[in-house]
């Protein structure tokens, strides 16, 4: 059986066990204020240009975007994300469970666009009825989106100037970020999402890590207490040194963005085999995440070989099936399924 | 200055207040356990050809949707509504503040199809990752809508099998079912909504009441705390008789329903002026509420005698202008509007 | 029968039923932006001197704790309250469904002293684990208190002292407030009241409205969509001006005065009266509440012709009974009990 | 500097990440789905004998209690603890961000007694206004408490009997179960804990693992959407193997009860040589926490080569000590603890 279905399929990235089994035996205290943690937000500060920024390490991403949603929105603020983004559509109504809407648009090819938050602000903000609507407090996008496609540094300035515009906190969700920062279309960097966003995380679990993301904060005066707001979301890992060390790890020479071009490099070498076998993409993904259109049939004998993701139904005949790298790509895996394909 | 801008602009028919000050005096035990609750429940009960039914009467209209939907759902469970829907619209969050997520659907003509609610929980049943989605419990819509247009019992009864079939309960915001009640157009009745329904409520506040909405639960054991739920929302009246007074006036000699038809007849009065007069609809509305497309200009003009409540900017050049009757409308006012318009 | 057992079982005051009269065919827009309102508003910035405060109106008292709690708090701080207190036993987890944890401290004749408050901050604040506990956030307190008992200036101005220390904002709960204003021992105006705490709410439903309760804040821009936060609630009136009007004339020619020294009037002759009689008080209460404690037997005896609350089992073979007075009550009523005891 | 200050301060058994790392390439499904998780599963219940329970695997204690608890309780039930319950203090309010009142008895030897559970159900239920108080639907107690006491059998037993008068869910919060189950003064076993109560949970985080807790429900039925309110909480971790592989080398052989046995005789080491040089206890532990109290000048002079935890202030003049041990405390720490003390 091959599979490609998922990217978070392994462990951790060897250099991560490794470190957990030489400081197993440490004695730290918990809750993120070991030495280890502290090293790991030196370096993610570092890698950000953001020595100011508050870093704050959580486990996973459907509470990672509870706790900085219910972190930065006020009680009747609402939160403007795209239709198909994870907070709209797969964390079983976390957001709602902590009192804030989600203000979902349609977007395009997974996307927001400045033009549209703005449209939708200036129409909230003219109507006569606004204080009996959900007000508008963050705009929530993900780098790469959902479906693999990512914004571009023109883009997401655009939409940092609306944000300003409307005093909207600006939340980029990186569950997938070093394959965003791995691809060769991208030109978003750390630095700009330290810059441009008001906070921003940068995922560990589908990325090299056993579990965790790494928020960045640009301001931490304007959320003073989010460490109070993570423990009553019950987020915070008793032995956070777990978490230090895995960032530390993932910080050091540069392994976070390796790790994000070696799935880039093994998806790209997938996407030009499929393309040259004639196969049709869903949408056109630079990242580590493809989905192609196949048919039913097709479907049904890929099945007997390969663990198969339905993305969506395309149409009554076809379905999206989801092809995914990550760090733990080997490329025999790789020339295996090209080679079937 | 003419005002058909709202349906709440007015106090409550006289009947009201005059019951009002003749118990004034009364003494009686708080929270809606006194004699005049009991009377109006019993009245109600009987309206709707309902002996088995509970009723619980509330103040508003928001209010009421809240505590409603906490009541029947599970934590992990959302209410699916129209777009335009009020829970969905012009609630501030409420329904999310109690952490339920409104499952938005465009809806046609404002209202929901039985087809599409189907397809949205056949989607739902069948998506390999539904258990991280919010999972639909409930499906709320409105008699009239917010935009005036009104259910047929074909349609009604089609969206009641469709409840059955994916196990949701099925809830009828009746904010204002008197002017619902009371149009030609309309074949649903009381006695339908009871039936057809898990729970409905008739609308106070803006059919002759000063305030008010009852609640008819078809299946009382089903949601058998109520009572906390409400107080724990805030929504119990300490001075509940206030409530059964008015609902024991509203249903004494079918004042109700007749309140609906005066209503009707001054907006349809309206309607046919408007129409001969040339003014374009925004929508075919059969009940209280009209909804006229007018220019720019016209509005400058006449919001000089008019108040005009803008409901929607129809293009650049036109809005569409929201013109309601109610119990309060007087005849001489409807003369006077068509002939100004 | 004869009725003492509470205080919210009549209707209104005759004056608040002829201006509901009178009114009733005004045509004005709803949520409280009427004149009726302006001016229940204006008069209650002057009877405070506070001409800087917001006055907001909502219907009933567990809706305003509700509301200005969750407008005042932050989501990780708690309020501080009396074991006692309305909010920590009689509200059915309304704080907590609005997320905040109530920290009750027993106090001392049901009220809290500035001592208890500061210790509890005190050592709240020097826990090296105080990151994992509730913040206090706010102190909430009754005035008088559910048992009658009322704060002297003394008392409170110390109380405002150990929240300036802590950074709490106090809270006073009047839900009887004219019964605490008309006792002959009290000494904390309507002025103190605006000066002292950060919020507080004049109770209209028990001291001689149909329903209502008017929250002052002193400082506005500390809560800056109050309003936003009391639709989330349920807690926004469509027809605002009934309580626009109820509370106009509440604050017309020192009605809400009058009120308290009437219900007073009546509670001490009733007081007197039970003490010649032999009766032994629970507490020493100078409001208008008296708190009586009888035998089973007397219980037995009496309830043939008085309705009695019982408020608290007092020992094996005792009870406490609760009698009151409020704006409704009559000089012969009272001297019929009188005679009767 | 020596360590007895906290039992989390390592990582894990040498077990535990000899597994993750023989596993690490493995390729498995998500969010618990996989073999290693089934197999943990298997284990538990055998050891619980209670084949018919479901076993869900979270990741800390905070976050487990917050979803059980959400799961049990409808909106209008709050949970009975004692005051020194970690739900009641140390959960920095997550309880009540999930909408539910902690209803906090004192306890005695920081244990809740059938009796006190029963006299509260019983004023509760007797009481003219419980509709309008938080309804009491669970029990929550921890097995070691907080400050090491254990129940008994019988203790348990006869809260069990409360629990089946009252319809209250009954839930043991295991943190440090390991270290209760091997006390020599234990009588209750897992499966006595798998048959008394209605839910509890197996602490791993203290107890040998990286991180992770096991719930067992005995009746999987009465919660049949867990794993969507796990996930609304974001509670559910992606790579949920890494639970199961941890739980199922814990339950592989005894090591669980091992590492409780070895925890206890370590602890007990010290209490013998704490009191025969005369320290006074705080309290008396039959499990891994230890309190000794200790004065002022002791704790000063210690604190130069012991990290001491302060866990109360006793008097002015001394404070309350906690020693603990764990799985990982080493035989010759213990004895250069004992040579300084």
């Amino acid at each position: 059986m091959i599979y490609f279905n998922c990217d978070y399929m392994e462990g951790a990235h060897p250099n991560i066990l490794k470190r957990l089994q030489e400081t197993n035996m440490d004695k730290t205290v918990g809750y993120g204020d070991d030495p280890y943690t502290e090293s790991a937000r030196a370096r993610i500060r570092e890698a950000c240009d953001a020595p100011d920024s508050e870093v704050m390490l959580l486990v996973g991403g459907t509470q990672t975007n509870d706790v900085v949603i219910a972190s930065f929105l006020q009680p009747y603020q609402g939160v403007i994300a795209p239709t198909n983004g994870h907070i709209a559509r797969h964390e079983a109504g976390a957001i709602e469970h902590s009192g804030h809407k989600v203000l979902a648009l349609p977007g395009e090819n997974y996307k927001l666009s400045a033009d549209q938050i703005r449209e939708y602000c200036w129409l909230y903000y003219k109507d006569a009825s606004k204080d009996h609507m959900v007000m508008p407090g963050m705009v929530y996008i993900s780098q790469p989106t959902e479906y693999g496609t990512i914004y571009s540094l023109e883009e997401l300035t655009a939409i940092r100037r609306v944000c300003d515009e409307y005093d909207l906190a600006l939340y980029v969700d990186g569950a997938r970020l070093a394959y965003a920062l791995g691809s060769s279309e991208n030109d978003v960097t750390l630095k700009d999402l330290a810059r441009l966003t008001d906070v921003f995380y940068i995922g560990g679990t589908k990325c090299g890590a056993l579990f965790g993301e790494a928020v960045v904060v640009r301001d931490p005066g304007r959320v003073p207490h989010m460490f109070m707001i993570a423990k009553q979301h019950g987020a915070v890992l008793a032995k956070g040194r777990l978490l230090g060390i895995q960032f530390d790890e993932l910080f050091k020479d540069d392994l976070y963005l390796q790790i994000g071009r070696h799935a880039i490099d093994m998806a790209m070498k997938i996407k030009n085999a499929c393309r040259e076998k004639g196969y049709v993409f869903y949408n056109d993904s630079p990242t580590n995440q493809q989905f192609v259109v196949i048919s039913n049939e097709q479907e049904k004998a890929m099945s007997q070989w390969l663990e198969i993701e339905m993305d969506d139904t395309y149409d009554e005949d076809h379905i999206v099936m989801r092809l995914c790298t990550s760090w733990a790509t080997r490329e025999e895996d790789v020339d295996a399924l090209i080679e079937r394909l």
